[in-house]
């Protein structure tokens, strides 16, 4: 599973905060956090600060990576925030995210296209929020094809198929999952990735539903998350459903969260 | 979710006793308690008092439908035991259960032939544990066909793909979760049902393995389970899945089990 931790967003209180006041270890602190918990990908985000986005936005990729040499996905669909942000950054970094919104798509197309950079492709287009497998499959493909058209290479991509929740329509669930393994099944080597808190909107209990949610998306291919790496019950579950779809040799992982007490809380 | 209580089964140290007492109260208060807490079916096993298992099934049926209204899964292999145990059934009964073991099946397919009994047909052959979802599916096609082919009704029929640990191979998982998938494909109207707990054999935190593995099982389509329905943990992984794969309408149980509590242990 590769995992992007999504606690450095400027839409959180404590991050904003620590943005507005340069306090470079409250960040660094949220950064070493989650690298530790497992996060592969530190996310960082700046796109409440209009204006300021491209130099609070470089200001964090240099920040989380004086304390880790783990990767950032760069959260912003401005090209001028991307590139601010690029051009500190060290290593392969992510794009979060591209989608078929003709404007987002067009000033971000250039950016990716030819590079080594992973990329999240949403499907998200002018048309709205896709409902269907069909739907999303059309923003897909062309999302899909039109990045690999530009030499972006298919195993750094990651679809996105966007959550629904579940208590708008009870078919929202497993038309994204659904949306998942069609993905996995169209696209050889292709990767999926996507935050899922958006499922359990309007009902209780929600992290348990999430959890929930994440092992029945495991179970039909999702390998991507954007999350909270410090959710041990979400990691619990990850950690579970990755050995029992046999993507865990001899369960070492597993056995490795055991011992670190996981499955405790 | 077709639930079947597995708790009343000679095997256990406090059925056996109750059993050779014949403390009806003992075994009503089990019986009880499942069927409060969302068993469809209780099952009732005597395998272990060899010689006297048609007398003690035949008693555990009576004993249990004088509290509650459910119907028994007969859980036996033994056709004196069965009929013994019929005999006494109010309602319609289930089989637990037909396989493709020559003596077992021989024995009790003129048993459930013509009726509108409810029988799990388990993989299983002479030949050994099935490991892939192909050794599986040979056993499957064999057993569905043999039961259409005596008039037993292709929605009376619980297939049980026979879990293996993860723990012994790591492709056990899946191999058994596809196979829910391709019966489901392959016999349209059929149910599954099976007991998930050997998934977790050898490792530690097996309560939690059990219960995502039940969450991706569900994913993929199984609708039935043999489980300990008073297990909260379990019936709240169970329900949220449900939810989830679109099978609750307006999440109305979801929200029902909320308010019960459910959710919070």
């Amino acid at each position: 599973m590769i995992i992007i931790g999504e606690l450095i967003n400027a839409s959180r209180k404590a991050i904003k905060a620590a943005i507005e006041a340069q306090d470079a270890e409250a960040i660094q602190k949220v950064a070493r956090d989650q690298a530790e918990a497992g996060a592969d990908y530190i996310d960082v985000n700046a796109g409440i600060f209009v204006g300021q986005e491209p130099q609070y936005l470089k200001w964090l990729v240099e920040t989380v990576q004086q304390v880790t040499d783990k990767p950032c996905a760069i959260d912003s669909p401005d090209p001028k925030a991307i590139e601010a942000a690029l051009a500190v950054h060290r290593g392969v970094p992510m794009i979060n995210s591209i989608s078929l919104e003709k404007e987002r798509y067009e000033r971000l197309l250039p950016i990716v296209a030819g590079t080594d950079m992973k990329v999240i492709a949403l499907c998200m287009s002018d048309e709205g929020m896709p409902q269907t497998v069909e739907d999303r499959m059309k923003i897909a493909d062309k999302l899909v094809n039109g990045l690999l058209g530009k030499n972006v290479k298919v195993e750094n991509i990651f679809v996105d198929p966007l959550v629904q929740p579940v208590s708008v329509n009870n078919s929202f669930g497993m038309e994204f999952i659904h949306t998942i393994e069609t993905v996995v099944k169209t696209f050889e080597g292709i990767h999926t990735a996507c935050g899922l808190s958006n499922i359990s909107y309007g009902l209780p209990a929600r992290k348990f539903m999430n959890q929930t949610f994440m092992v029945m998306a495991i179970a039909r291919g999702l390998d991507g998350a954007i999350m909270n790496p410090l959710d041990k019950k979400m990691m619990a579950s990850i950690i579970a459903a990755e050995a029992l779809a046999g993507r865990d040799n001899f369960c070492m992982e597993y056995l490795k969260a055991f011992r670190a007490g996981i499955f405790e809380s």
